[in-house]
């Protein structure tokens, strides 16, 4: 297959391990991430910044990351600006970047995505990730992110009445993902007795279902594939599926809260541009800041029925060697969970594993891949697909 | 002129009068700018929601404004994110609006500028301000936007010598137009005597040099001019320049604080895309949040020398018959600061004036105009120039 001159292709990648970083701001994060990026490009020179950010402004008292992190990391001057969507911030920022490369206007983007969170308490945290959802129905009403992956869990259980402890196969193969990647924040596998005594978070939610929220900084090198140098040292990544959509924001004003509706279309768009069905996808980098959304994301996007994702983590389906992979590096929930970074870090991690580079985690013969990350309980959805070109 | 097959055109717009609007909420202002700029459209149906905002997340506890906002104004399901880039949201979500429609994935857009402010006391919002500074070496030696303001109003008058009320020109053309204009929030003439005894901010900045922040939305519906119907109504208008650069974020890191470099970079990028030099331009919607501002942007633009920006306000050359009306609604200054929303009201304001429907505010035989919104004193400014076509 050769390259075509509108392709845009993944010239870099970078990222720095999730965890308490106590030693890093929000800007040295970034920088670092930043800096591997532009490094693994060759050193291309981007012409513009996207910065995917969720908590930045509530957490650091710091809104306005284009043009510092754009001047922090040897880039000032470019066009900058920040994308925020929630936990689909990510990807909703590379789109953007798609869109800009595909314009013509540019031949070469970098869109980082940040998070600084364990600089404040967990009750400041909280309330910052509560303005994610509906503020004058929702959250004033209490509700967090947690409080609603709690309830489509539990509703979850009542229509379809799977066994108790049906999820506990997601977080258990996140965690088997994440012993061999030696920059997950948890490298510990555990057993199925354990997910079952974890202690409550949320009413069913237990603490194994829930991804650990904390610092993080991936970014990606794009460009036109007609910009980039010949001679490249890894197999070329091209996007061939780009697409964002949304719900209702409130999980009431959902006709069916267990239908992710905009995961659902942005899945079936970017499969039609990239001419491709939910089979032919090698491995999915899904949003797993709950278990139950490894479920409904599956479901959403084509690769179980409805109310049936939770069987694919039951018998080996989605670990490394089997049918659709997902969470290759251990996921939001071992390898830790960036907030609105997340979308990045799956597209960091997947062209890895088209390159061949994921080392022990490697998913054999992975030719196309799928990167979906999630905002508001799936109020906004945005979804990728990469292909191995080379 | 016939129109390009891949122009983008301004196909409908729509705006709130900036204020105080203790009855709507944010989402209730953002539905009446979308209502009004999709009738004026004709009905097109936007495929993506653009959202730029600067202070919900602080002031309204709401983030995640894309899948809210959509949802509300009817829109339920399309892409949506939002775009923070301090002052200069707005612009920067424009250009990214106008890069979507160029890359000919959408034939649509929707760009909504929405802030909501008077909610809150002046201290909150004064925090939520200074986060668009630097906040690790400004915000927290309590920098705010009116200091810098009133630093680079020190500067200029120690550097140019001009003499002290120069700046009152400015204030003064503002409030003039504002007279005019039924939707604006200070619609009284003010008096170079009131100028020069106006209570201080922030030495050597008073009241009249101070825009004052109010509620408001305003909405722009972009279309590819292939998508858009015969038989429209008004004279159609063209972006025919686009451009956001930025600089240093923090003043102290800034070679020559007064030489606003991201402004000029994006004006000459913008008018090079245009093929237009300044003399060109019929009209400029500028960012005059602060006076210093007017003068210092009519100069990075290319309307004046370095150091002569405030001679244009003494002589009637910014007025609306002069040689290069800015403001000319009232500006930021008399119609009302709408924060991150601005750039999208400039944006209504200049295509109002291209199609003649400008009322007793209307520069006599506008046929271009340049837009500029700056965001953190200069740090991201983003342009755009505008063309009636037929």
């Amino acid at each position: 297959m050769t390259k075509k001159p509108d392709a845009v292709v993944v010239a870099g990648v970078g990222m720095m391990p999730v965890g308490e970083h106590w030693d890093l701001s929000l800007r040295q994060l970034a920088l670092e991430a930043i800096s591997a990026a532009r490094l693994d490009s060759g050193g291309l020179r981007p012409q513009a910044l996207y910065v995917a950010n969720m908590l930045s402004p509530a957490l650091s008292g710091q809104s306005h990351l284009g043009p510092l992190l754009a001047d922090f990391a040897g880039m000032r001057g470019v066009e900058a600006s920040t994308i925020e969507a929630s936990g689909a911030s990510g990807g909703v920022a590379v789109r953007q970047a798609y869109l800009a490369l595909m314009s013509g206007a540019i031949d070469v983007a970098l869109v980082l995505g940040v998070e600084k969170v364990t600089d404040k308490g967990s009750s400041q945290v909280q309330a910052a990730l509560a303005t994610a959802t509906d503020a004058e129905y929702e959250a004033v009403q209490g509700v967090t992110p947690s409080t609603q992956a709690a309830l489509l869990m539990q509703r979850y259980f009542y229509e379809y009445g799977p066994p108790e402890d049906s999820l506990a196969g997601f977080s258990i193969t996140a965690h088997l993902n994440a012993v061999t990647n030696p920059d997950a924040m948890f490298r510990k596998a555990i057993r199925r007795e354990q997910y079952a005594s974890a202690p409550i978070v949320s009413e069913p939610l237990n603490t194994f279902d829930v991804a650990p929220l904390a610092d993080g900084a991936a970014a990606l090198v794009l460009a036109r594939a007609a910009a980039l140098p010949d001679g490249q040292e890894y197999p070329q990544v091209e996007i061939v599926g780009s697409a964002t959509a949304t719900s209702a924001l409130a999980l009431h004003d959902r006709p069916d809260p267990l239908d992710l509706t905009a995961a659902a279309q942005s899945a079936q768009t970017a499969l039609m541009q990239a001419e491709l069905s939910p089979e032919d996808i090698g491995l999915f980098e899904l949003h797993d800041s709950f278990s139950i959304f490894a479920a409904l994301s599956l479901e959403a996007a084509g690769f179980a029925e409805r109310g049936k994702g939770w069987k694919l983590a039951q018998n080996g389906d989605i670990s490394l060697t089997g049918h659709i992979p997902i969470g290759t590096f251990g996921g939001s929930k071992a390898r830790g969970d960036p907030g609105g970074a997340t979308g990045i870090y799956q597209l960091v991690e997947a062209s890895r594993q088209l390159q061949g580079r994921a080392n022990e985690n490697q998913v054999p013969d992975a030719a196309t891949a799928m990167t979906q990350c999630l905002g508001g309980s799936g109020a906004t959805a945005s979804t990728h697909i990469l292909r191995r070109v080379t």
